[in-house]
């Protein structure tokens, strides 16, 4: 592996994965590569830019794509001014398994489009921080869809691109742990759906990032409610 | 089935699908979905406006993802300027695996975003023009592609969308076929990869069009050349 390619949105989870490679990578050359969605947190891709550069990237592209907004308009609370972010704790079981927060078909998307980069740059790995969740689930960011991923860009005659999830049976404390040895800056990260300083510490990903780090032992710096 | 999303590009296939699909929807609601990707023949795209209308879609997007064609430059005769077209009767045996026309991982981007599109309007089929190809071939064009797309799209937990590709053993003669019993308007179709009229005659798509209006006994109002 010489080259890679990391979708990077700039939130806890994929700033790690950057780093991560980086140090796997070694002098290798890494494509970061982040999207504009229409994400009510598009916060996270200032933080994006500061980790690229962290890194040493070869190249970091912020593609918009915000048409994507109104092509799955009213399905999602990440991009839908009329549908909130939930707290957590308000969503019941049935919700948790495709919650508010999901956004339709999102991922196979950018995996779709950061594949066709790497095939054009010759990069065979593009790097993806999909991880195990306890509480809530998407099911594009499971196993079982890497490898069905993996099973279409297979076909490929000539330049088969892989999808590589390494922290998709992490728990987020794991990657917590992880980035700290790894020296991530976790102020310059940015996880909360509600996009607006200071993290809220109630939507579905603080409350989560929130336990992350307090099961590390580790302070988060970007939201220390209890 | 009441309700579709068709990928729609303004070529001979997806024009043909698409009157196919508004015959098996009846009164249903059918969305036509289509991309300027950076092609060098975006005049399909107007044939796209033509044919919509003439099927009486429920809404036509014409999305513009023209960063594609930089996110893979340098890799496709389709996109770059300096990489010609290359006329089908010049390609070696190796090259007809993938040819220069072939553009970097389009096909599942496309996919991807009409399913989202899909899912967010509760349409549970995406139908996706492809056929099979006697002369050169493209690995997202074929069967196993699109059985393996579905696999992925199947593992949503709540609207998983499905792609038919009722196209995927024709050949392109027996789409001319169809077209004509449907009363497709051919003439408002554009297939020629040089995207200049009239249809060149000599590029991979102009040499199977021709061939299939030959076979099937009919002759191409865009090009007659022997």
């Amino acid at each position: 592996m010489n080259s890679a390619v990391v979708l990077l949105s700039g939130g806890l989870d994929s700033s790690v994965l950057l780093h991560e490679v980086r140090r796997r990578l070694g002098s290798g050359t890494l494509h970061a590569l982040s999207f504009y969605y229409g994400q009510k947190h598009a916060r996270e891709l200032d933080m994006a830019r500061i980790q690229a550069a962290a890194a040493g990237v070869a190249s970091h592209r912020v593609v918009d794509i915000s048409f994507f907004k109104e092509l799955t308009a009213g399905r999602s609370a990440l991009t839908d001014d009329a549908i909130p972010v939930p707290d957590l704790a308000s969503l019941s079981a049935a919700q948790l398994v495709q919650p508010p927060t999901y956004v339709p078909n999102r991922n196979m998307v950018l995996l779709s489009l950061a594949a066709a980069q790497a095939e054009a740059v010759d990069a065979q790995d593009v790097f993806y921080g999909a991880q195990a969740q306890d509480r809530y689930g998407y099911w594009d960011c499971t196993p079982e869809f890497v490898d069905r991923i993996n099973a279409v860009l297979a076909l490929n005659r000539v330049r088969p691109v892989s999808v590589q999830a390494p922290f998709v049976a992490f728990s987020k404390a794991d990657i917590v742990r992880l980035g700290a040895q790894l020296g991530v800056d976790f102020s310059n990260t940015w996880s909360c759906y509600r996009g607006v300083p200071p993290a809220c510490g109630a939507c579905p990903t603080c409350v989560e990032r929130q336990a992350a780090f307090r099961e590390a032992g580790l302070v988060d710096p970007l939201c220390q409610r209890p």
